[in-house]
């Protein structure tokens, strides 16, 4: 949580791919070894405008939190949930920053939600509410994109995995920022230049060591894997040709179109 | 679908990992290259005994279906869906074959479902019932372990990936077998010796070329992919030290302890 905050981000370039911390003047220094174990410099740079970016991580798992912000459970009129109520983002909606938000083939509203990603650093099996930072590497920008018309659709099932599962409805990035404070992030959505969401990190009902903490309780999380946060107020609706924005200062900003 | 009936194994032997065709003798017949797409025999022979299983195929999600069965959603009162309803199966629940189901840290009901699973061999993106069993390479024993107790503990929202999701509750294998027509199979579960679950795949609401087609019209499915195809009647709690086995005809016999 401590020292100075660094941006890390995967890249491929002349079919390689690689990674490294973005410095100054957008100039990528690549490390070698592993991201999250004491890298190494290899003295390469890149100009971030001549690579393309991959998702910051390589995760063997997305989980996504449902009602964890006050300010829409008081919209919604729903309940203080007593634990973290979560669903898993198929791998195949996980996409880049920059890349294309394609449009599934069902038909139904689709809808941004701007949310911080806790991205983990260190194997957590059953860690506790006080260790639980050591295992988180750092943070990063999300969109859980959802087709809003099919999760209720069936009144026996609610189709979280399906309705957040199409592919490319899980951009994230463009970096995983380390040696932030997540209490002190603002979470602001921009669809079309438009400012959507803008909405604090601290409202959340369970903070980021007690998710981690709990969730760990249950699954594994291993190095790379991300924890999406939930959303908070000012969902809405993207139509064909929509530019979304989510922007975490500290972090980046986290571009994607819909088409 | 035609074809002999072949069944494929991947296994860890002397720190490498490999995969091959069990043979008569309990022979392990070595192959490399993709096991998708044409591999070739190693020449190298292994007795069954002496290698460690590992899952059959290293899948990028496993989909599990719900309520896909007509003699459960009969004894449930629960109307035929519309539409297959699926989740995922969290990839830390992931086991092999013979390796131990373990006991989740919380409270509650742990119950076992044995399934068929189908395993993805050609990547299918939007393909018609038609084209669907040419994306299928082969079948797979599944018990699709939950933790009954926390699925509608919350009133707001159902937990099926948390309930499924606890490491080692997705045990499958022992093999891929290959060339089978799975509306002939029979999926047969035996916990500490007695028959529990007995039903034929033939009672399925949604069918295989059906499942494949319709789920890959939202989500690619890539080569080593599963989807557990739900579950019958029968389904039942396992108290520490069960021995639970899926059997289907065909493919094998998948072989857990919980503990």
């Amino acid at each position: 949580m401590s020292g100075p905050v660094k941006r890390w981000l995967r890249f491929e370039h002349d079919g390689r791919v690689g990674f490294g911390v973005l410095g100054d003047g957008d100039i990528v220094h690549e490390h070698a070894g592993d991201m999250f174990n004491a890298p190494e410099p290899t003295g390469l740079r890149y100009e971030l405008s001549r690579i393309k970016l991959l998702t910051p991580t390589q995760p063997t798992k997305v989980i996504a939190m449902w009602n964890n912000f006050h300010a829409l459970a008081a919209k919604l009129k729903l309940a203080d949930p007593a634990e973290p109520l979560y669903l898993l983002k198929a791998p195949n909606s996980w996409l880049p920053a920059g890349q294309t938000i394609r449009r599934p083939r069902c038909e139904g509203k689709v809808v941004y939600e701007g949310e911080l990603g806790i991205v983990i650093g260190k194997t957590a099996s059953g860690v506790s509410v006080e260790q639980a930072l050591d295992h988180v590497f750092g943070y990063t920008c999300a969109n859980d994109v959802t087709v809003a018309d099919i999760l209720n659709r069936d009144t026996s099932f609610t189709q979280w995995d399906r309705a957040k599962g199409f592919d490319t409805f899980c951009p994230m990035g463009p970096v995983v920022a380390t040696g932030l404070d997540p209490a002190t992030l603002t979470v602001t959505t921009i669809l079309n230049g438009e400012q959507r969401q803008h909405y604090p990190i601290s409202d959340m009902r369970f903070a980021v060591p007690q998710l981690v903490s709990l969730i760990s309780q249950d699954l594994t999380l291993h190095p790379g894997d991300v924890i999406l946060c939930g959303t908070s107020v000012g969902v809405g609706s993207m139509k064909p040709d929509s530019l979304v924005e989510v922007a975490i200062d500290g972090i980046g900003r986290l571009v994607n179109r819909y088409v």
